[in-house]
């Protein structure tokens, strides 16, 4: 990095397009357990701390004691008063010629949020004794089950930041409103839920400073290996931390993988091609097979989510009451990756997964991403494939299990058991079905340089997988 | 490529990610100016002959005389019985914060063409005495001003590929429903015309073969070299057959870049992030500002374009007469890139440009994109930046230019200059403003793997720029 070593030059000079430095100092943070600052064993005992010292309560209400929200007349869409943060609206999706290209066509009605603003989700790198540190920040969101978990530096909305603040949180914000083109390591559009948000998309960073950052209670410095480390943790490294720390750029020291990069973006064409996805914003009042109650809008067969209501009292918070909707999933869900390795390399069955609110047709998600409630009433061959294979699996394949929350500031209580699962040596999986293919951990890295391919969850599993590689395994894992 | 010497081993084994064997053989087909089949300054004479050996006849008609064709009760949107092909709706496009993240907002109406399947836009490649050819297609399309020009292949839409058909195209378009993945050359969804069209892409390819083509008088097999020359031609490589050469991967020789890909890809993320673009289709019926006559729906200022109506009488078409509307823009369009060079590595002016038929905001487009008769009544300062700087480049700057039809099946007499400009190196370009920045082709080239960065207009031009290089200079330009 040329700015490391003194002001850039005034003429214009080239670079090499690709800058391996960061690789290896990311490398360098990776296998880097003990942190400058905190143990990773006082990480509990910190955010215990900081949960006492913000006065957190979160309660269920009525839609009716929302106090800035209301159901807009003739939409019944569910909206803020100001017209800003999101709205609760509905959404029609479509598919023709069915999943898998040749089936019957699919049809459905569902309420969806709406934010068609791009949100900055950034964390701040800097070195100390001469490792990468990141700053991490003890942060509430209401529907966390445990309220406060491990967020990155700044989470920020377009209101929040360009207009004028208060607080700590606009100093830092600066870092990735303007950054240094010097010192970016990570600024990439990925997408969140498609089966909850209507094309949203955030903007994930890592940007490195030199600066002197005034030490702050709700933040601490980790370095990659400790964050590692903390993702076999449930429900503690929060979705907006994983989904950044997913498209960290790992070097590959793999000799290959069973599809080149070019097979790999083929197969992928060919999966967007031939889905047809048609997807539109109707009214929320219009949404058919869904019942609106005074404190749940759900579906009339009890499936899938509910949208609710929350009261929030909090001490750290730019306000310090406010009330919001939020979309609570109904049931636990399993999120998993097969895994095999091909002569020592290992790879992961990912599948091209339509989802009604991606901005595009089809990203790649896990092997298997559901809610095994809603498929409870189906007979196996209509259940989700490698569902069964996942849940069956001895504890022996078993590579990585953790418990995830979704975002908490707009899911409630949105819990994933996520899986890394060795395939069955003898399984359907090694000569996957149509819509599947194997990949590379490494493969799918090379891939988080670009939005529109990995899915949230994916991404999820692709930062449990770099906390896999990066770490010794821990006992009992 | 493991398959050019026998069949897939039965075991799974890995592959390199990177194979560099493809980007040796296009050099060498780029580097080979004399074909195996035909010869360069032949090509005239064989379209010349094609153009005799079919009856094409194409006029102008009233909407009235629209066979299949009608305005649908209610919307007005013009629509094909069958629902097939494509429709022309209305698009409405707000772009908040105004084209610069800070200016008034912008708001429009227009009609606009939606046609949501994915076509095939595919070109197929064999080794003739050791050299890559390509197989082009002499194809008629009504909106052309020549009517017959070089073509991929096969332009398939779904509708044409999924259903039973009869010909000759369909024998060769089974390379590219179901290629093999081995032979695939280039395989990525690009985005057309952002201002005509609504999310439009295709799916561009290249497959490689080593079967036996029959010979046939619409067909001729070229080299790289060859296509290169005719690209100085106007309006003779058409533009399905300019995008898909556009993402031909040459490999990189230069030592670098001014801004490293992680940089430039930072910048773009921070360009889509701050421009807020929502566009939505609205039934034509009710687009603002334009007049619906008999033989045309244009702006009641005379601008932008037109939406009108032709019949068309072919021999060599699946039908031998059919009518059709056409999108007629009003004027010659000026597509440019400047171009200066950075210790000896040639860098292009990219700007990050909203368009409303975008599927994801802006994508990156020329230097200077517009036709410039719909601005000439505005002062100076309010015309678009770097467009006089391109109009009034004296001779000597002029790398390359040469007049260039959008795409026949929809755009009638749609005409743009395609120029290459060195930079005036006292001039603004050299510190570019908010929106622009310098990229070298190599990068652009990278970036065609992916969908969503480079809009139809850049990749005709990079085609242009990979001719440029591709060829020695040839008298006279």
């Amino acid at each position: 990095m040329p700015s490391r070593t003194g002001p850039p030059p005034a003429a214009p000079a080239l670079r090499p397009r690709e800058d391996h430095g960061p690789t290896d100092r990311i490398a360098l943070s990776a296998a880097t357990g003990r942190g400058a600052h905190l143990r990773t064993e006082d990480v509990h005992a910190w955010l215990a701390e900081r949960r006492r010292a913000h006065a957190f309560h979160v309660e269920r209400i009525p839609f009716a004691e929302l106090d800035e929200w209301r159901f807009e007349d003739g939409t019944g869409n569910l909206m803020h008063r100001s017209g800003r943060f999101f709205t609760v609206e509905g959404m029609h999706v479509v598919e023709h010629d069915g999943p898998r290209g040749d089936g019957p066509r699919r049809e459905w009605q569902q309420p969806v949020i709406s934010q068609p603003e791009v949100g900055i989700l950034g964390i701040l790198a800097k070195e100390f004794d001469g490792v990468l540190h990141f700053l991490m920040q003890a942060k509430m969101e209401p529907g966390n089950p445990n309220l406060l978990q491990l967020s990155p530096t700044v989470q920020a909305t377009r209101s929040n930041y360009t207009k004028a603040h208060r607080g700590t949180d606009v100093k830092l914000i600066d870092h990735f409103v303007r950054p240094d083109p010097d010192r970016v390591l990570v600024d990439v559009l990925q997408s969140e839920q498609g089966s909850w948000f209507f094309r949203k998309s955030n903007r994930n960073m890592i940007v490195e400073t030199e600066d002197e950052i005034p030490a702050q209670d709700d933040f601490r410095w980790l370095t990659l290996g400790q964050i590692a480390a903390l993702l076999h943790e449930d429900d503690l490294v929060n979705m907006n931390a994983r989904t950044v720390l997913s498209c960290v750029p790992y070097r590959d020291t793999a000799p290959g993988a069973l599809l080149s990069d070019i097979q790999l973006l083929s197969w992928f064409t060919g999966e967007r091609s031939r889905r047809d996805v048609r997807a539109r914003r109707v009214p929320l009042a219009s949404v058919h097979g869904w019942k609106h109650g005074t404190e749940a809008i759900e579906r009339e067969d009890g499936r899938y989510f509910k949208v609710v209501a929350v009261s929030v009292r909090a001490g750290n918070r730019e306000v310090v009451r406010w009330t919001q909707p939020l979309i609570e999933p109904v049931g636990l869900g399993v999120t998993a990756f097969l895994v095999r390795e091909v002569d020592g390399v290992p790879h992961v069955l990912v599948q091209a997964r339509a989802e009604g609110g991606l901005l595009d047709t089809v990203e790649l998600a896990p092997t298997v991403q559901c809610t095994p409630g809603n498929h409870a009433h189906l007979p196996a061959a209509d259940r989700p494939p490698f569902l069964d294979a996942v849940l069956g699996a001895p504890a022996s394949r078993i590579r990585y299990e953790a418990v995830h929350s979704e975002e908490g500031g707009r899911f409630l209580n949105a819990r994933s058991r996520y899986l890394l699962v060795t395939a069955d040596p003898d399984g359907a999986a090694l000569d996957p079905p149509s819509g599947y293919t194997w990949a590379t951990p490494a493969q799918l890295s090379t891939l988080t340089r670009h939005g529109h391919y990995l899915n949230v969850e994916s991404r999820t599993l692709l930062a449990c997988l770099n906390a896999m590689t990066a770490t010794p395994p821990r006992e009992g894992i």
